[in-house]
């Protein structure tokens, strides 16, 4: 079968050629129906050698759609044919963050597809255990694919800092790219909160007003003060900061009110620099990866009721190569899916 | 091997001889070294034909201990001879509350060993997936098997309500029998709270001070009025009532404070009435099942660092069905426990 | 002035002249601009001669909304001719629950405008501190006074269960009357949850549908199978019960799902039955008693953003005591509200 | 009356005769019975004349407990003769912080005895507001004034995580001097957490340990690597940093374990870095400015129980000045009052 690897460090992706895996006991084999991509491949493949942590050659892809094609030994709850989607933090299951449903912060390490073991980006592929595959019934699998992780991700961030986005609260999401616009619309459709997008130029600012933003403004210092403005001096609620680079730290905690929350979800390589003389009084600042699996279940819930949309760019798999390079020259509106 | 049986609906519990299991794909067997003997075991059995829920005959006993004797195929985690302790909550593992690490309420309806499946009153037992076994090193298994449920359900309820357990705050536990005397421990350990014991009799109240009450009452109506004299007249932060009878659901309101709340473990067949006109303003009242896996990781760890002892009474698995009847003749002090 | 007082237990209330008040040492007198009419002015006015517990005559109306006409003694942070409303739960502001801002569960017992004290059926009433005005700039005074009770008693229930009013979740509303009608306005604009009222009649379910409900039923004890039925079977996440008689906690225990809550917020004089073995596992049951001081100027947020619209019908000052006896003929769509 | 007062910036404080106060309407004079001396004042002083924020010549002291000596215009619900405490975060009381019950963190900038008003170093003090008054009955005032501050201050930070510190959980307090002494006995007290201390020098390892730490260790990079094994690898659940400077939120974010809390109480000049690459992941950090009216009525009963003991030093009002200098020489042990 074809599929889209990562074979060695500093290399491209290439195309290949591979076998078609085969379920051991406990496995599912899906044939793949949609494979999104995500800048977080970009930043693993811009580890060196002595950084990178996974066996190469590996299937990039990590926000997997796809439908049942083959089921190992002792599997049950699951029919050949069903549309799925995968969660894609495989935690050991038996540690305490796993016990407690935090797959995503599993203390032995998860294995992600395409983030250690063979991805979403191929004609077929591995799923661990029944327990992360997640029902889908008739919805596009091109839409829902990106559920696993462009939705989860600030969905979590989200459901972090719920208490604090009450009636007449504002909340800031830094970055509506492929996590951020999404941010924008679960916002909207969960909280009554005033959204905030900051970004660069004048395409994405109106890229994220159609998202659902009331206020677009320049991803800058200034931006600070007119958000004091907009918030009768009392700052944001909550800032999202889908970037993650000093500046974008720094502006955060620029913009946030006494008692407030930044929420870091971008891993732009910097950092926000939190001291009580200097963070208004009672900030809270927390880092948010991915999210649990019973947050992706409500995610599809939401799909279905037609209160999340990610915008898509779709690409055969032929492509995936050329949709790496227009994600990383800042092209793609929303997110880019591969089409096997 | 040896096994204490449920056979038919209306007759005591048996001690026969049946065939010692096999794993099978994903099982594990365990050899018995301690099984706890539960007041629930009690009410199913006191079920009429028509209302009882499992197939028979079963082994009775939900609070396992054992070693690990056989793996079925594809069990990674767990070697041969670990001592462990198992978590009786056998949810499906993939529905949203399965998802949130509370198999205990499992929207598909958990099973457990000893209420569904064959329990652990027996030489050995099957478990049905790894993840519900809980290791406890060097820990005896006498004082460890009833972790899985006299203490892991006391546990839960106090968590459910620990924000409220703050500086100053007074509790009250209602009913100071095997669930009852570790609730006691567990809240002096785990919070500053002043704990009132209510119970019937003298020995029980002097158990229940034993075991840390800073004081104990009769349990009558007359208790409501003392606990309002010893809070300055708020009343009670919490009410736990291990009883569940008609008589400690009035109780149990009448003693909590503005603002508390009632926590009802027991299933003695009674209920609490709730209104705004009769209850104190903002009083809240939940019932609680057994606990999450991740609660019973928490209380191994505070059994090895001796925060948690549950008091037990030893009976050789061939005494089991006299230990039922001990049971309900209200004579065992603290928790019963078989050992094969 | 004019004032309609309540002036002899089982006496309907009058419209009379009385002097008009002048403000002590940090009270203040507002010129009233609007009053809001309240179901619980019904039910205070039921109680027997044994049971009424405030002092005669006293002036009706605890939804106050005025401007300011006169400051007493040493107070300052108003202006003489701001417009406000009155947060009515008037606490002692020292007892641990005011320290904790919720003035509404004052342990000394909260006294306020209309139960206790004169309230706001007059041309001018007093307020006895400042922290109790709540400036409401330009928003319309007789859309504005009822947020001091109609709003914020369902604003607080609702934020009592916030956290699992998540993506995917349903939400029962019980009643649809003059708090149930904003509590449903709230849950769209607050939450994703999918709202289902009950009420009885086409009239009534109609107006609940034009308020936001995404379905209504008749309150019956079938509508339980029909909410288990468009949840999947899981039961609604919450119930609320806005009326509060036997039948409707019934029927909210009937309708709710395992780990889901009841709000008790409806004073009519029956109850929710709890208990571990006939409510759905893991279900909580609550009262809610109006709401927080804080929860007020959230919706005063909310109000000046139009995400919140209370429907009201008016009626002259002379007309007030027709005002309560079409509310207690089931007429008032909404809102009643005294203008003087 | 003598007086402690700060009357130039840069000169250390003086000893002066200054007339007595009288209370005007709704304040309240107190005759002082203890002045507790705290790091924050040093802080304070430090300031340059510009960064200096109050007006001069101030009498020093936040931490006032007093007896009621004279009632201004309506003031109600306190006598004459009184013992009390004083809560010294004076907020405007309308703000919707202090509608909250958080005036510590009020909108308009609270004021405080010795941080902006005539404090407590004093033979006399003003209070502004019978709310801010806290009874203590028969406690001693030598030991309850510094439930203020150095006891309220560790005991918010510690109930901002309060549901972290759970059976078998580890908490790290950076800092055991005037508030690190105190946080240890709180969580001793409030939590089954262990507790590890890390302090420089023998001597204050010693208090630490005899304050209740269960292992302490010196401050340095390497107590990370301690810490880390002393966990099984999993790191702290919180951190509480009392020193505040860059070393130290290092060492906190070196300590802390997966889903972990930092909170950052002293106001050293450092910073903590927070970044999704580099903290562990769900990692918070908070900062916690002193406490809530309502934490300090906690604190008062848990003193009246005998579960929280401030060590204190005395010095007499004519040496308050000598105080200071000990307090900068690092001499005090536990905390230094003063008493007129």
């Amino acid at each position: 079968m074809k599929a889209v690897q990562y074979t060695k460090v500093g290399n491209p992706p290439e195309l290949r050629e591979v076998d078609k895996p085969t379920p051991g006991p406990g496995e599912i084999l899906l044939r793949v129906t949609a494979s999104g991509l995500c800048h977080s491949d970009e930043v693993v493949m811009s580890y060196s050698a002595e950084q990178y942590p996974y066996p190469l050659p590996m299937t990039l892809g990590h926000e997997p759609a796809g439908v049942v094609e083959e089921l190992g030994a002792g599997v049950t709850g699951v029919q050949i044919g069903d549309s799925v989607i995968v969660y894609g933090c495989w935690g050991c299951g038996v540690c305490r963050m796993c016990a407690d449903g935090s797959e995503n912060l599993c203390l032995t390490g998860m294995v992600s597809p395409g983030l250690g073991r063979d991805g979403a980006m191929a004609e077929f592929m591995l799923v661990d255990d029944v327990r992360h595959l997640v029902p889908i019934g008739d919805l596009d699998p091109v839409k829902a694919a990106s559920l696993t992780d462009a939705a989860l991700t600030p969905y979590q961030a989200i459901k972090k800092v719920l208490p604090k986005l009450v009636g007449g609260s504002s909340a800031v999401v830094i970055g509506a790219g492929g996590l951020g616009h999404v941010a924008i619309q679960l916002l909207r459709v969960l909280t009554p909160t005033r959204v905030i997008a900051l970004d660069l130029g004048e395409e994405k600012l109106a890229f994220a007003a159609e998202m659902g933003a009331h206020e677009v403004l320049e991803s800058k210092p200034e931006a600070a003060d007119r958000i004091k403005e907009s918030t009768d001096g009392r700052g944001a609620d909550v800032v999202f900061d889908f970037v993650g680079i000093d500046a974008t730290g720094d502006l955060a905690l620029a913009c946030v009110g006494v008692g407030g929350s930044v929420v870091l979800v971008g891993a732009g390589g910097g950092s926000a620099r939190v001291s009580l003389l200097t963070a208004p009084y009672d900030a809270q600042v927390s880092t948010s990866l991915w999210g649990r699996r019973k947050e992706l279940l409500e995610l599809v819930d939401m799909a279905h009721r037609g209160e999340v949309s990610i915008q898509t760019v779709t690409y055969p798999l032929d492509d995936a190569v050329r949709a790496y390079s227009d994600l990383h020259e800042g092209k793609i509106r929303g997110r880019a899916v591969i089409v096997p």
